[in-house]
């Protein structure tokens, strides 16, 4: 695959172009870009505008609503319900975010859980738009059921990433996204696309057996990271993430492979808190550089390699292509540009 | 070491008795007896009342204060700073679980962020006291460093557990409750004690090097569960626990064994969820059942072995010690019967 460097904005407005020519308002369809193009920034690409194409593909066949409209239901001052009503993942994602912060500028704390939802991109996009207000995070989703509960022979968990955000005013925040497996699932079908096999511990095959061959990892499952700690952290994300909003979890969550045109019913939660209301912005800047400090400052087992935080490299990609452009995809860049057109025509 | 069986009733009585005689008074000393107790029953003794007598050695030496008054401090409707005051750690956290619990009733979710506190027991007691009254929780709290960050080579991290709960009305609730190595330091120092050597990954030397002996592994460090996952997730915990509740964190908590004198300056942080406000209890019974036998219905890899959900193993022996007596060292029982006759004295 060739790659093409687009200039952000330029990608955000060719990403939101493309998702009304597949049937979404305006308005919606920047919501949806505003989180892809952050994929794409940060490095994430398998979650990046390259979903625009298969969002739409799923619309094509009902299986995605384009025009659903998300309903926000404050069931007490600090928690809401989101009913996605079947839309684009990041829609329901965004508005969840949007009640939950609400929620937390009023009581200090907020929470959304929504269901009927779809795949809602990384993580990290929420997390950061969050800190940039002032909010620590937590957020979860569950997913496909791709991962086998530890000593099981099925696959009956997804990969439910996990995030946590804490912001450090006037710099980076820190930001944690944990998917469950010991590696993502895009990975594997990246490997497949690419010819090449797949290191040993990322997956077995059907049989439950250790594999190299991403065919038979696909059609087998995933190992959760550290056995059976992972194992129990990705059921307790789909029990808040699923069982709690009220959407499907475990096998009843419906896979958008294998049945593109049913509806996944998703769940997600977003969990904000504002740090303001615990420390002044610059207490809070302070702490967190004497942290960054200890952290960064502790002896490399490899001179070469310094001890590093999670996002960092994330956030060292998104400065790069953010001054650069960003990289993504020939054939993605294309295929968004003609869809981008129609919706001029 | 022998084994002396207790009924919990009994058990709670000199738990509570024998730390009235450390100096603590009789309403603070059944909050942390209840924290103690429960870690017994639940089977998790290497954070029960064993730990007693480890918590009153630092009173004596003015590493805890015994009659410290924890102040909450409702900052927002739905959010709590608690200072422990150097008081005993299970006595802090009962009283931010309490603050937590009043804000989530008021506002549908909750949180306390408590500082200057102490070792607070395991996360499972607090989870399933919140889980008794219909929240779900997210609980946290930093630690002595015993582990390095990733590719780092000093103890820079601590364990800082991380336990998730979900109640399931009717029934067991089902209770997550990590702790970010692959191995508890307790574990290791109770093979030194039984003059026993530890399995390959759980630790390294002071130098790095992997390690079966226990000595060099308490000198040494804890490898993070998961590789650099366990990482970020050790790391965003203390973020959580020790940054945003004005605690200390990474090497700035004293380590209570090397120097019992000091405070500790741990921080912890609660998070409950009033899951009535999301559903009825009934659809919520009806939920969780349906979870349950979903991941027990996996075929599993081993026939004998059954896939179970976390913390089925604690709520079996729960079940048991509270029928048949709780299982702890007879030279713990002891102890705390010397101190108990004295606080009657």
């Amino acid at each position: 695959m060739t790659d093409a460097v687009v200039a952000e904005e330029k990608l955000g407005s060719l990403a939101t172009r493309a998702l009304v020519s597949g049937g979404m308002l305006e308005e919606d369809a920047r919501s949806v870009a505003q989180v892809l193009v952050l994929a794409d920034l940060f490095g994430l690409r398998t979650h990046g505008v390259s979903r625009v194409m298969q969002y739409l593909d799923r619309v094509k066949v009902g299986g995605i609503d384009a025009r659903a409209v998300v309903a926000t239901n404050r069931v007490a001052p600090g928690l809401s319900l989101v009913d996605g009503a079947n839309g684009m993942g990041p829609l329901v994602g965004m508005r969840a975010l949007e009640a939950a912060m609400a929620s937390a500028r009023e009581v200090g704390i907020g929470a959304a859980f929504a269901r009927a939802s779809n795949h809602f991109g990384p993580i990290m996009p929420y997390a950061l738009i969050a800190a940039e207000e002032g909010f620590a995070s937590i957020i979860g989703t569950n997913a496909t059921t791709t991962i086998a509960p530890w000593g099981g022979m099925d696959t009956r968990l997804g990969n439910n990433p996990l995030g946590i955000g804490v912001p450090a005013p006037g710099s980076d925040p820190i930001l944690l996204d944990l998917a469950m497996s010991v590696a993502a699932r895009a990975k594997i079908r990246r490997a497949l696309k690419q010819g090449a096999s797949i290191p040993e511990g990322w997956a077995t095959d059907p049989k439950g057996q250790p594999t190299t061959d991403p065919t038979a990892a696909l059609a087998g499952f995933l190992l959760p990271f550290g056995g059976h700690k992972g194992y129990g952290l990705a059921l307790l994300v789909d029990l808040l993430s699923g069982v709690l909003s009220g959407a499907s979890y475990l096998t009843r969550v419906k896979a958008w492979d294998k049945q593109p045109e049913a509806h996944q019913d998703l769940g997600h939660f977003f969990i904000l808190i504002d740090t303001k209301r615990l420390a002044a912005p610059d207490e809070l800047a302070r702490r967190m550089a004497d942290f960054k400090d200890i952290i960064r400052s502790t002896p490399a087992a490899d001179p070469e390699r310094p001890v590093r935080l999670p996002g960092d490299t994330e956030f060292d990609l998104l400065r790069r292509q953010r001054a650069e452009g960003v990289a993504v995809a020939a054939e993605d860049l294309e295929a968004l540009e003609v869809l981008a057109e129609q919706s001029q025509s």
